[in-house]
């Protein structure tokens, strides 16, 4: 007999979010869920680890089938206590991240604390989702996000693998209404940066300040493949991630240049 | 004739630390140097940028050729403040992240606030190089690694692109002597995760804290296409970064299994 699935729940809002509340909602029809998320919000945070400070760990809810842990760290650090400390190896069939409040297709990948702790968790041999809603209110309606992610979780878990890898997936979806949604698209990750603007001010005492805002620039608007384009016409995005940072079409011309 | 070069250099380890003063170092013998590193030690902080707070500046160093600040912030934080609010597009010839105490080699290369910051520089079009040493210690010897440096920062100045894309190099030099050191390898990273141990103690008032240790496992140590093999074969490792975490070879299994 097939033991009870364990679903491992994070995100980068902190423990209090609604969006953590929804993930861990449709995590639960899944499974037993454990589920560790930072105790402030940690929006932005990326993959970053927290290495110069020790972690406090609370238990916000105890109840059968269900424990919610905060920990003032970052995301990736909820998914290294949880795997690391907590969990013994092979527990998890799935990690789930968010459901985010705002976008992080394209290039919020890398910035985004969400998809660092999705990417995290796929490094324990579990498959990962990391799913977000292109929504950054705090009162967000996450009723259509939720059933997306409830038919992509089915399909993860049916099928977690590729040739022996764990799935990773970065999931956005749109924010507009469940009728309207098209369906879902599997994209590649948008070409694209942010261009800041340094919002610039001062203290109480006079001291300048600067406050970090800005825009997407998309590179290729008209790209029907990418992630950003998927959004923009209604459907449901989702990228598969992989971590090998190497520029491969590079190597070659850096072995001359080197010389 | 052809304007003075500017170099942008900042680090993870704070404009205090002796590897940033060995990157400026090297960095002034091509040109004028804005330099931006954070006021406190970021190490770990990844592709992390600061959303919820304001950045205090304080100008540390003003001299002919160069200017040193520090910025309440993260390594992203610094870059996005020079080139969003300091500089004029296209003003900045190369970026120089560095030199690291510690290593930034295989997965480090999602965790670093060093290489998040040379990531970051390659975006407004400019080559960029994160350097690192494998010694951790405040104190390390950087004689070697400003050698390589500097070696590779001429290469990277005569041949900044690509395809018409930057370079963004994750330079790794290995902590033995000079002459023990066989020369510069291109690489790709190394396949490998860190398994951390959670060191458990209490604080003076007895409540529990969790503090982050690890040992990374490497997955393929007999590989010598990678920049662990060369690192520990006595070689400074030179990978080529790109972006795009799509793994494109999980597009269409992922459509056959979501539909």
């Amino acid at each position: 007999m097939k033991k009870e699935r364990l679903i491992f729940v994070t995100n980068d809002d902190g423990y209090a979010a609604k969006g953590f509340a929804a993930a861990i909602e449709v995590a639960r029809e899944f499974g037993r869920v454990v589920a560790v998320a930072p105790r402030e919000t940690q929006s932005g945070r990326s993959q970053a680890i927290t290495m110069y400070e020790p972690l406090f760990l609370e238990q916000r809810v105890k109840q059968e089938g269900l424990d919610v842990y905060s920990l003032s760290g970052t995301p990736v650090d909820c998914v290294k206590w949880t795997f690391d400390h907590l969990m013994g190896d092979g527990e998890v069939d799935l990690v789930i991240s968010g459901i985010n409040h705002g976008s992080n297709s394209a290039i919020n990948v890398l910035y985004s604390g969400t998809m660092g702790a999705a990417i995290e968790g796929s490094f324990y041999g579990c498959p990962s989702i990391g799913l977000s809603l292109t929504d950054h209110s705090s009162d967000a309606e996450f009723g259509a996000a939720k059933h997306y992610a409830r038919e992509i979780i089915a399909s993860v878990l049916e099928n977690p693998l590729k040739d022996g890898q764990p799935l990773c997936l970065n999931v956005n979806v749109p924010n507009i209404a469940f009728e309207d949604i098209k369906g879902v698209r599997v994209c590649r990750q948008c070409r694209g940066i942010w261009r800041e603007e340094f919002y610039r001010h001062e203290d109480p005492r006079g001291k300048p300040y600067y406050w970090l805002t800005g825009s997407y620039t998309n590179y290729e608007p008209t790209a029907a493949d990418t992630d950003e384009w998927a959004l923009n016409n209604g459907y449901v995005a989702v990228v598969p991630v992989q971590i090998d940072m190497t520029s491969y079409s590079q190597m070659s011309y850096l072995e001359r240049i080197l010389k």
